[in-house]
Parts: structure tokens; C-alpha cells; sequence
């Protein structure tokens, strides 16, 4: 992790500065996810089999979860986490079910009523991982709003461990957050089931949940695809930008940057402030306890890809921030309020110094599904209605069209439409003869 | 166009009367579009102008169409037409407008606030085509909500006619909307150009509109790129699904089909009615009425796509509905809000006899850039909120965080990731210090 003077960089430099880590080699992670796909859709439930065995080492006939071993991993839990699960599920429950959106109905002009109804994706798929870091935190994530959205069929995908069991505090999330069908299959070959409804899955609209590269690629594959489902959002490494004052701790905001640091080693940490001497506490602060983490080594990696730039004023840490456009965005500032009306490109925003970002990750009740990679210039986190469609709705009494139709024909006209102007005329028509 | 009776058929059969037409080669598109992309991006405005020149036979030196070509289209155009743009634009402002979200804020627990805020996508780029069939209407159904949600900069590409000038009507529909610049480029470049800001096109944020597969493909690899745009659905052939009984009239249903027909060669209508006779009456109307369309021979070629669907009763009708996910759903039945509880799968909703579906393509207020292709499944149609990110922001209190930090450190050391749970208890024990 180095420290930048952000007046002292060039523009390439600057660019550089604030440039995400590489990814992968794309093409290759592609082609191999199309394979297990195509692999699992010829295969179904025999060719799912075969791929948990060579990714999981597990051989496993029944992928879908029981009762009995659901049971089994309620028992194997510590009664705290069970209610850390439960209290978080509960705040994740309150925050979204404030979402639902109002019911929309108006005249846009007389005789002519325009509605919008919501409809709950029918059925979704949630991926779980369980890798280096099983999370249960996403399981809540993604399965509160789903059943607060109303979707029927809610499936849950996470892989087995080696030994055919799979994560009890999963199991135990899906349980809390109402999952109806949990099965033991991970990788590209669970979406490709929840997509295609292969090995007893049933076939979703939609998958949602983060994963590796291949699921991510697989996910992009079958939501390229009309047949297959559509996908929550594009993922990257996650990412904290923190803006920091010298009422800041320099432990805290330390502590921040290696929290986001541990996910992964493309992750992302960066620190803007506009105190030369803060930026440099804070760097040995980062020293001093990256050395007492357990995933020291993915910090390590992570931490190259990190940096401390030092900068005029605020107001130019918020220009940085809008170009960055982070996933999570802290302000440890004194009156952090009072800069949130210049934020426009983030995923999520911690207010000062009682925030700390894990709060979001767990339990305060915001999503922690959030675009990274500079995605959220354009994307949001994940919200209720993710889980929704929104269908529009018009009637139009027969006066409604009377004044209306002529424009409609109108434009049907402008446009060489004279089957659109047609199924207009032939209706005007019948009116101007009903009221003749 | 056929006739088939869904008691009679097969499940393969089934499934082939409600499938969509094959899309093209989709792998040589892609392949197309991207080297086009490539190219704009190699040789910046001078490979567009060439672009331009080999696509719409135009040598354009400065695509920014100025306040003096903005003037002549106004001229060249009849005052009824732009009085027909500015009342569809008014009764689309209308409707989208009541689309604002209320603010968000709340205590999930005592001393921890979450909040949503709501952002305008900064920059966003509008394409309209302007092919065989220029549409006024699409400028209108992009332009109207991304001024209402506040988006700064919105751009609009349309390519040129072979003189060099743009479509008058475009362009009036685009001054009225609102739009600040407006290039006349078109295809896979122009959406090169607004994605990577060249040409003198101004970079967006996200990309909207129709266009042929090219532009569809080029939208699709802009989005892939992180430092590209995302984009607003996946496209595909226009379509409708008519429900109707026998209080319907069959010259209205034939008249709703083929104005669903004259789209595009790929287009698809589909009538599904319990009642045989109307079934037929309707077909001798569509055939009587399709040889007097300007269009008639890309209405020969969708009628071929298209088909009379005769079911049992009105509940296997929506039965259907919900499994061909259609982009515009005309329900032209006795008491058709009754049904509409049953519509989960659609994009927008005809009500009644007299609620043609070219009245919400050009006028009643809803957005007619709508999911096709069964898409509906899991997209809505294109709304304020498309123009729009939804930031979340979360406070706590020192208490909030004493109350709940203990939850996130919980669930952090049950996830293996001890930096997470330190952030949190740094917190923690300088706030038990403090109160000590």
C-alpha cells in the first residue's frame, strides 16, 4: 500500500491511481463455464454428479438437502450464531420490506388511465458459496427479499464440503430465511441447474448470488441465453473507498481498509484524505495489524493493489469518489452528512466513526449484494424490487380514445406505421358511428 | 398464420406454438459489431466518419447536429406533428413522474439507521434508429424519464439519411424532450461512441434504445466492459399476445395483430380464445386486412411466425399468457380488470376494446421500451428508476453499534473473516472504555 499526492500525479497517473486490479483471463474462464454447462444440459443429473466429484470431491446421488440434515446442522451450530442469523435476517427483513412500492394508478388525461402492478419473479435461484469463506450473510441477503417479494419457488445452490455434508450455518440461514429446496451443488453447474432445471432443480427466471470467476461467467452465459435466466448484477472484487478527516482514528480506519482487504486478492482498499499526517498513521496502522490476520496472505495481495491518496480538500475526495464510484464508501468525517448530498456514484455509504462496514455486510439491514468495479455509475445495490417485475397497465374509456387516438394515429403515420394508425382508425371510427 | 386447438396438441407441439422465432447468427453479429466497435475505438472520429460513410452513405465531417439543423427540421415538419410529439411527451412525463420514489429512512434497530437514496445516472446515451421505420416515439419513451430523474448529460445518436441530415421528426422529438446534443451517427459505432466518449460523443454511463442486431450486440459488449456502459434490457422482436372472447370484435383483433406484425420480419402475434368461431373470424380479417398494408411483405413474413392458439376457458388462456411471458398483453374480454390479477408474466397490459396497443406505443403514458422475447419472466419495461441508482446509507449510534456490533462480529468470525470482526470490536471496546 502506498501514498499518493494526488497534485503531484499526472492524469495517466491519476487514472492509474484509481484503476481496479486486472481481471483474470477472461476468455478461458468463459469457455470453460460454457463447457460445464453444456456439459451439465446433455448430461442432467448424472453429468452434475460427475462435475461435484471432480470440483468437490464429493460424490453425492441426492443433491436436494433433507429434513434430517437439516436438523443435523441446526444441532451442530452454537445457539449465538443461530441468533446473530436471526437478528441479522430480522433488520435485512425490516429494511426491505419498507421497499414495496406504493400502487400506481392515474390519469395521464381524462379517459385515459395508466397503472403499474408488481409482480414477484416467480421462481428464483440464490448461489451460495462455500469456499475459502462460507457466507451465511448472503444467504440472508438474498433470501429475505425474495420471500418478502413474494417469489414462489425460492432454490438455494451452495457445494458440498468433501465430505457430502454442506455448510451447517448455510443450511441453517436457508432454514431461518424460509428456503424451501436447498441443494448440495457449487460452481458453474449449479446455475447451469437453476437455470435449466437439471438434477431435480427446479428451472428459475432468475439467478442471483455472488461467486468465483467461473460462476460469474456462467452467469453471464445463461443470462445471454433466453432460455436460461436472467442475473442479479455484473460482480467484480469487492472494495471500500474510505474518506477520512483528522477526527478520524487512524486504528479504525485501518481496521476498515484490512476488513475489505481479507475478501479476496483482487480486492480493493483505498483511503482518501486530505491530512499528509493522518494518511501516514494510517499506513502503519495497516503495517501493524495486516500481520495479526489469519488471511494474511490474500491481504497481502490485496494491499498491493491498495492505496492512500492525499488530496487538496474534501471537496476533491468526493470528486475522486464519484469517478471511482466504490462499492463501499465510508465517510469518517466530522459531520458526514453534510457530504452525502455530493455523493452520486456508490454502492453503499457508512456514516462516521460507529459504522464500520461489517455492520452493512451482516446485519444493519441494507444489502450487501452491491455493484463494484465502478459498476455503480450505473447499477444498484440489491434491493426488493430486484426480486419484482413492474408490468404497466392502460384502459382508455371509449371518450379517452376519441381525443386521444387521432395523436397516436398521428405518429403511427409519421412513423410508416399504417397497421398501428389502422388498429386506431377502425376503433374511432366505431365510436363516431356508435355516437352518430 | 394457423389455427391450432391446444387440447389436441402434444407437449413438444406445445412448446413449439408458443416458442419465438429463431433470432439470426448471433455468433457472426457479435463478431461484426465488435470489430466495429474496435475500430471506432482504434481510429476514434475519423474511423466513425468512415463507419458512417460505408453504413449510411453519408459523409459527415462534424456529427453534432447544431441549433441551425434543429431549426429546418422544425420547419420542415407539420405543426400537427409536433403537437402529437409534445402531447405524448406531456402524458409520458405525466406517468413517469409519479414514478419518483418517496424517500427512505428508518430505524431498523434503536440507534441504527438505514436509508435509500436516489441518484440520477449522471450520463446516459439515447440511440434511435432511424432505418425503415424512424421512431420519434422511442425519443420520446428515453428522453422524457432521463430529464425527470436528472440525468446531466443526455446524449442522443441517430444515423443520418444518405444527404447527411438527420430525420426532422427525430429531431424536433429530441428538442422537445429535452435533449442537449444530439450526433448523427448510427449503428454499432454510435454505441461505441457514447460508451467510450468519441467522436466528440460525450462518454455515458449507460446506453438505451432499440436497434437491429447490430446495435443490440454492440449494447451487449459495452455492458461486458467495465469500462464500457450498461445497458438498459436485452432486445428482441416486438410481439403481442391477444386474449380475447367473443365479445370482442374481429376486426379489432386482426387489426391489434398485424399491427404487432408490420414490426419486423421476426415479429410475432398470437391470439388465444376459447371460442373456435371467433378464432376463424378473426384469421378471415387478419387475411383480408393484411394485403392493404404499406408493410405487407414483412407482415407475410411474421404472419408465418404467428399463430391462433384455441383453448378450453379463459383461466388456460392466462395460463398461457404467463408461460409465453409476452411483451404487450391485449386483453379484449368482458371484464377485463378481472383477469389481470391472473397476468404475471407480461409488459404491459391492454385493457378493453378500447385501449389499442398503439395508444401506449406512442401516447398513453406508459413506456413502450418494453421486455420481449419471454423476458418478462424476470424484466420489467424500462422506467424512471432505469435512470436512476438507489444508493443505500447506513448510521449507528456509538449504542447501536454497542447493541448490534456483537452480531456482525459473530456472524464475521463465523465466516472465518477475523479483519471484519476486528473493525468492529476496535469499536467496541473504545466505546466500553469511554463509558467506563
Amino acid at each position: 500500500m502506498r501514498i499518493l499526492d494526488w497534485n503531484k500525479l499526472d492524469e495517466a497517473a491519476r487514472r492509474s491511481a484509481l484503476a481496479r486490479p486486472a481481471a483474470g483471463r477472461r476468455a478461458d474462464i468463459i469457455a470453460a463455464a460454457r463447457a460445464l454447462i453444456d456439459e451439465a444440459r446433455v448430461g442432467g443429473g448424472a453429468a452434475i454428479r460427475a462435475q461435484t466429484q471432480r470440483f468437490d470431491g464429493a460424490d453425492i446421488a441426492l443433491p436436494k438437502v433433507t429434513a434430517a440434515q437439516l436438523n443435523t446442522a441446526r444441532d451442530l451450530l452454537d445457539p449465538r450464531d443461530v441468533a446473530a442469523i436471526e437478528r441479522a435476517a430480522n433488520n435485512v427483513r425490516v429494511f426491505h420490506s419498507a421497499q414495496q412500492l406504493a400502487p400506481l394508478s392515474l390519469e395521464t388525461e381524462p379517459g385515459v388511465r395508466c397503472e403499474r402492478l408488481v409482480r414477484a419473479i416467480t421462481s428464483v435461484g440464490l448461489y451460495v458459496p462455500a469456499g475459502s469463506a462460507p457466507l451465511p450473510s448472503a444467504v440472508i441477503m438474498l433470501a429475505v427479499p425474495a420471500r418478502i417479494a413474494g417469489c414462489t419457488t425460492r432454490v438455494l445452490c451452495t457445494p458440498p464440503r468433501a465430505d457430502g455434508t454442506a455448510n451447517p450455518a448455510i443450511l441453517v440461514a436457508a432454514e431461518i430465511c424460509g428456503i424451501s429446496e436447498i441443494f448440495k451443488i457449487g460452481g458453474a453447474q449449479a446455475i447451469a441447474a437453476m437455470a435449466y432445471g437439471l438434477a431435480g432443480v427446479p428451472k428459475v427466471d432468475k439467478v442471483f448470488g455472488p461467486g468465483n470467476a467461473w460462476v460469474t461467467a456462467a452467469k453471464q452465459l445463461v443470462a445471454a441465453d433466453p432460455d436460461g435466466a436472467a442475473l442479479d448484477m455484473p460482480a467484480g472484487p469487492s472494495e471500500v473507498l474510505v474518506i477520512a478527516d483528522d477526527s478520524a482514528r487512524a486504528d479504525f480506519v485501518a481496521a476498515d481498509l484490512l476488513a475489505q482487504a481479507e475478501h479476496d486478492s483482487l480486492s480493493q482498499a483505498i483511503l482518501i484524505t486530505a491530512d499528509a499526517k493522518f494518511a501516514a498513521a494510517v499506513l502503519a496502522e495497516v503495517q501493524r495489524q495486516a500481520t495479526t490476520l489469519s488471511r494474511h496472505e490474500i491481504v497481502g495481495s490485496s494491499l498491493a493493489n491498495s492505496r492512500i491518496i492525499v488530496v487538496a480538500d474534501l471537496e476533491t475526495a468526493l470528486q475522486l469518489c464519484n469517478r471511482y464510484a466504490p462499492e463501499h464508501l465510508i465517510l469518517e468525517v466530522r459531520e458526514p452528512r453534510r457530504w452525502l448530498n455530493s455523493v452520486s456514484n456508490a454502492g453503499s455509504v457508512f456514516l462516521g466513526s460507529w459504522t464500520p462496514e461489517p455492520i452493512g455486510d451482516y446485519c444493519s439491514g441494507v444489502n450487501h449484494v452491491l455493484p463494484t468495479y465502478g459498476y455503480a455509475r450505473a447499477y444498484s445495490g440489491l434491493s426488493l424490487s430486484d426480486f419484482t417485475k413492474r408490468i404497466t397497465v392502460q384502459e382508455l374509456t371509449a371518450s379517452g380514445l376519441e381525443s386521444l387516438g387521432p395523436t397516436a394515429e398521428r405518429l403511427a403515420t409519421l412513423e410508416g406505421l399504417d397497421g398501428h394508425a389502422r388498429a386506431v382508425r377502425l376503433r374511432l371510427d366505431a365510436i363516431s358511428r356508435e355516437t352518430c
